[in-house]
């Protein structure tokens, strides 16, 4: 049997329960990640221009879109909800892959489930069976595909997306795999297009056309049932190098899905190490910024490359910036959506701060490290190492943080009590029948 | 100036006014060619299918679904009209980077021209345009982005669909390089789709996608304006040689377009010098099946590769023998939609000539040229030399043959006085101002 039918007989059979519980628990929390980043979108302008698309298309109103609560067909909402959910750099994100698992998978579940009024459980399966095909196959392809530049959130997400939707449309293994073509044969999205709206879109369309894709299959559309595997097939022909083996190592008895991660922070996942430990500094010794004689950091060398911007002038400007991100997070304690605004990145005090942080490349320190020293005005010096940044495997949010985190996120949008239903619906997610509440209640003021 | 936004410059600033005379003619027939085959595929069960998942879906019913006759958004009547037009295989080919030129670009311009109530002009001048920025990018990676894999219409069609979907909303330069940046990075559909009705479906992938991607730039959306030439760009990741020079080199001054050719014959390209030869020997000599002891076919090796198939059981098999269609030619005098049957394939007749056809591959013969040598029962040998079959740029199909094909084509779902009225319909169309009647002559019986 070749991989394709491999995974697509995964992802037809696997049922809720039989899925570990920790895997249901990631998975919920993933679910309120996704939703909260999503509504901390919904104001933005490419989720406007996608609204207004969607809006002149039509459609049966038979799926939400997250914000502005206008119902579309369930092709149009993973595309709008889909796209929303990138908008911020702030989704969650399997380290060894850097795909961002949720954004595609659930943005096609989601408005499925709700136009074919299925239940909590069914939603939880498609997700965690959808992002473990997209992981998989992701890891067969990565680092080779990445590097020759695509987006691979783009491209194996259109799987991801395919699997949660044949799951909840009960696809048979071999339609599955049809669907699964079907996918591989729409996978798209170019790294070139990071820093442009476009790069958004990536992820509504991935989740689009893998629902399309299984909508298809189910009525027997066909596809080669050998995407993966075939010479001339996805794998060969997005990837200087590949190993299907690793799709296939382990399958249905241990879920990558596990080693995803929820970023703590708003902004680029290498600044993430010196945030943990500005916060540290802050707590522990309680500096301020008038203290403040120089801060040393030894960091990654992506650290420069990816956020080296020493004068930054507006908050998403400020997401590329490790001074400003250094200085706020000793400032305010934090680095969340609420800390990117162009009020911060302006204020005197951030700007002297941020003249005072000295980042030092050094090829020793790992992306997930950090190492801090602050000297202090009256001649302290202050050390602080992180080895595993907050969000990462090895030191996951908590669920506290991961609350906190959503509430930045939505409280903008939403009133406090709906935010809080919303975590209440989530939490106990494996036990709802109906969606209708739930996805009611992310109608938000954008 | 960058290749993409010279390309979109150049789409953008091109009018009708500009096109000269014979682009102008080159259009029209392409449009007959472009309705003929789609018409011809409506009760295919790919389109049956699409068909239904439109309907699933809704939208403001603002452009119309060839054969059904449908109304919905026009995104949707791009992705079903688009991979009606390809379903059969017998749509246009600009034979030098094997694009089928029309579909992507007319299945994205005519559903938003029919929204928009543009006109005639408006319409070919899309088509026009459109048909060039396909095959110069085209150009410009064939043949390694064909041989790595890629479904070339697929492909480059996207950005055809948005340069022609662009040129009818108006978009400025700039706001057109923005949506080839979002062609470009939903650019997809591999060759191991063919044989599959997912191969269709990439045409009407491309047409929507490209219009989408100008509806989006339209409104503001962003993406990479150097989506061409970019280090990680298109032509970059998705082939492993190019040369964007083809791609610019006479651009506005030469139409590329004008070496598109139309099928004569609803099979694969290879077998069509055999088939005009077999059908010059019946016409010259009045040969007839029960005439022929041996019919030798020297020809290029490319023939025995894709159409070797020596016992076809059903019409679709019959495209793919070149013993087949060299047999029907000769019985039939033809080689179109209507010859290519199940019961045509079984005949007794057909059989037994297809016995006594020898093809023998000569690295020699060109793959446009064929030799045929007929032998009859009473001793006589006669010869026929193709050099250039007919459909291609040397040899173009004559306006009384499309229209033979059109008819061929259009009569078994059409009534007679409504093909005609669409032939003549085209044949004036630059002076059309109203594409409504036009559009509703496409509805037949499905």
């Amino acid at each position: 049997m070749g991989a394709t039918r491999e995974l697509s007989g995964f992802a037809a059979q696997t049922t809720f329960q039989q899925l570990p519980p920790e895997v249901v628990r990631e998975s919920k929390r993933a679910v309120l990640n996704y939703l909260g980043v999503a509504l901390g979108a919904c104001r933005h302008e490419a989720v406007r221009i996608l609204t207004a698309i969607a809006e002149d298309a039509g459609g049966h109103p038979v799926a939400t879109l997250f914000g502005s609560g206008i119902k579309t067909s369930a092709v149009q909402a993973a595309t709008v909800n889909g796209a929303m959910s990138h908008v911020l750099d702030y989704d969650d994100t399997h380290l060894d892959t850097v795909i961002h698992p949720t954004g595609p998978v659930l943005s096609a579940a989601l408005p499925l489930a709700e136009w074919k009024c299925l239940g909590g459980k069914d939603l939880l399966a498609a997700l965690a069976v959808g992002a473990e095909v997209e992981i998989r196959i992701g890891s067969a392809v990565y680092p080779a595909h990445y590097d020759v530049g695509w987006h691979i959130t783009g491209t194996v997400g259109t799987f991801g997306a395919a699997a949660a939707a044949g799951k909840l449309l009960d696809l048979t293994p071999d339609r599955m795999a049809h669907a699964f073509g079907l996918a591989g044969t729409q996978a798209a999205g170019l790294r070139e297009m990071f820093g442009y709206m476009a790069k958004s879109y990536h992820v509504g369309k991935a989740a689009a056309n893998g629902l399309s894709s299984a909508l298809l299959a189910q009525r027997g559309f066909t596809a080669s049932p050998q995407v993966l595997e075939a010479k001339r097939g996805f794998c060969a022909v997005l990837s200087d190098r590949y190993d299907l083996s690793r799709a296939l190592e382990g399958l249905g008895e241990r879920y990558l899905f596990l080693e995803n991660g929820l970023k703590p922070y708003a902004c680029g996942v290498v600044t993430h190490p010196t945030i943990d430990g500005m916060r540290a500094l802050r707590k522990k010794h309680g500096v301020t910024a008038g203290d403040v004689a120089e801060i040393e950091l030894r960091v990654h060398p992506l650290v420069l490359e990816l956020t080296g911007k020493q004068q930054p002038r507006t908050g998403l400007e400020g997401k590329f910036s490790i001074y400003f991100c250094a200085a706020i997070a000793l400032i305010e304690g934090n680095a969340r959506e609420s800390q990117f605004s162009d009020a911060n990145v302006n204020r005197p005090e951030v700007i002297a701060l941020m003249e005072k942080v000295r980042p030092i490349v050094d090829a020793g320190v790992r992306e997930s490290q950090a190492i801090i020293t602050l000297r202090t005005v009256d001649g302290m010096e202050l050390k602080e190492r992180v080895e595993a940044a907050s969000g990462t495997p090895r030191n996951p949010l908590s669920d506290a943080d991961l609350l906190d985190k959503f509430m930045d996120l939505t409280l903008p949008v939403l009133p406090r009590d709906r935010a809080e239903q919303l975590v209440e619906e989530v939490s106990h997610l494996d036990e709802v029948t109906d969606l209708s509440r739930l996805i009611a209640l992310t109608k938000a003021e954008c």
